[in-house]
């Protein structure tokens, strides 16, 4: 999670109220902070050949999993990953992990080794070590607390304040599986309601419990120069854009026919009689990059993209921020980007 | 608090049991990695002119804290100070600090600000920048959970595993406040039961609510290259020193006599009847360090002590393994060290 994010519902969870009124307490003239609470992660100029990035997430029962949804391995699994995908929007390596935990009574330690095996498993490919810990009783609800760092070289990391007017937008992957997924986790089967195919349905919630962290297209990006701006989508498209582009003082335009769609989120909307590019904009979690190309890099960009495994689809472009948040629909018709987040979780849905 | 240890009562909590066998799951080789889970931090050999520090801590109410009896400043301070306490205890200087908060509806933004300002009255001294953060809801209880760096200079940090039989143990300023101070919150006024002095009960609530973290004198021990091993004591001297003992593979005498005890505790432990020793060794979260000084450094640091503010006490030496960990009483006799450690907290107390 981006450092100072909120989520859920209480009194003080109003984002932007919060953060800035706790940046405004906490913030102190440092040399080697190169960015403190507001990107996804902070990045410290800890040496001069190489930055660190450093990120925490705290994550609650009842707001941000349900043991009855989802498995032990899973939850540890999607609390690595979210980790994982702040350094990936930073353009970085990841590097050490910290875990604290609050163990209520009724959680057993067979459940807590199989919390652990999933952010193992996590974070197995991109060799990051797990360098400490906390263990703590709860007296309701397990909460899980990850600290990750990461590498980065000076000046190199993707900021999300770094979009300029004319670049071009672009997400790696498909949108919306993630909240399909979990829909579909939440979902009562109703008498008469078309049914998915069993594999999309499989596809889907493997989208929702074990989402990839994009570190390697973001590292290829970094390497070759590509992207001018960046951010991983965890509260939805619609939101992490709105964030994007406030911290770079511009608008953006999206065109909502070229929003990635895998074929089971639009089989989901379909059987729901929902609205695929809806699900796009709004479902949260998919842990996907959105990133800006400078248009001067745009055809390099391309030329580039065609030799790598990567799916990178342009889905708008930057404009003036006295232009706002628009998205261009199939009916030729220009709307103002819906306002609306996502919210973290356990809401009543179909 | 230390990498992994576990604190409070769980099915799982069994302290080392669930430390190894995470441990067994997490660990894998890293050659930046000096030191991983078992320290009171972790040690990142991130730049040959400088190591990095890690630790997090994951407080949570009804367990580290209780809002009915302290004040949410002083909860934030105290969680800053049990950090900053853990970077002292490796001899390092403090750096970045990340923040973490699950907070229920309960919980007013004014309340969540006062915690922040605790948070940064304790770190303030020691020019900690907090750099990061996530806010979240809470079904249910506030929790908090803190990240702080730290930075050493290679070769330099004070580890558990640096005692020698022989070497001299010392503690910083005075035992068993903390403990008598959070008893004297709980407890109710009982008829007939003598008064303390209002300004020791003072002085005691002090201790509690506003414990100071020895980097200071950590740091000067470093300077001067005069401590063997450390770790700061937030389970208490008997269950502290314990760990320090396991990871050296040594034991310890103690003398019990010279535990340096307050006035205001020593008050204390007379109107209840209690035997103020005892709470000085099994008290918790004085956030004092536990040292060792080698016997050929012994007459150098005295010497060098006595130039200084600090209040350092000799309380007994280092043993072999085989002596275990032995406490010499005040009439002359030797006796094992009590096993219990101190258990974290809102357990009926007098």
């Amino acid at each position: 999670m981006p450092p100072g994010r909120s989520r859920g519902t209480s009194p003080v969870s109003s984002e932007f109220g919060l953060i800035r009124l706790l940046q405004a307490q906490v913030a102190r003239p440092d040399r080697q902070v190169f960015r403190g609470i507001g990107d996804d992660t902070a990045i410290l100029k800890t040496s001069p050949s190489e930055w660190t990035l450093i990120t925490t997430d705290l994550l609650a029962e009842g707001i941000h999993f349900d043991p009855a949804r989802s498995s032990f391995e899973n939850i540890g699994y999607r609390a690595a990953i979210a980790n994982l995908s702040d350094i990936a929007a930073m353009g970085g390596t990841p590097r050490f992990m910290l875990v604290a935990i609050a163990i209520p009574s009724t959680c057993s330690t067979e459940q807590i080794r199989r919390l652990y095996r999933g952010m193992m498993q996590a974070a197995y490919p991109y060799r990051v070590s797990v360098v400490g810990g906390d263990t703590s009783a709860s007296q309701r609800g397990l909460f899980l607390s990850i600290t990750l760092t990461g590498i980065v070289k000076p000046g190199q990391a993707l900021l999300r304040s770094g979009a300029r007017v004319g670049d071009r937008l672009y997400v790696t992957g498909t949108l919306g599986d993630s909240h399909a997924g979990f829909n579909l986790l939440a979902a009562r089967r109703r008498p008469g309601r078309p049914v998915m195919r069993p594999a999309q349905t499989r596809w889907l919630l493997a989208r929702h419990h074990r989402p990839s962290a994009r570190i390697a297209e973001a590292l290829w990006l970094v390497k070759h120069d590509l992207a001018g701006a960046a951010i991983d989508l965890s509260d939805g498209l619609a939101g992490d854009l709105r964030h994007l582009c406030e911290e770079s003082g511009v608008g953006a335009d999206i065109v909502t026919a070229s929003l990635p769609l895998s074929p089971a989120c639009r089989a989901y909307a379909a059987t729901r009689h929902l609205d695929a590019q809806q699900i796009a904009l709004q479902g949260g979690e998919d842990y996907e990059l959105l990133f800006t190309v400078p248009l001067s890099k745009q055809s390099r960009f391309e030329r580039l993209v065609i030799r790598t495994r990567f799916r990178f689809t342009c889905i708008g472009s930057i404009t003036p921020k006295r232009s706002g948040l628009r998205m261009r629909t199939d009916k030729g018709a220009t709307e103002a980007l819906p306002m609306t987040s996502y919210e973290h979780f356990l809401k009543p849905s179909s």
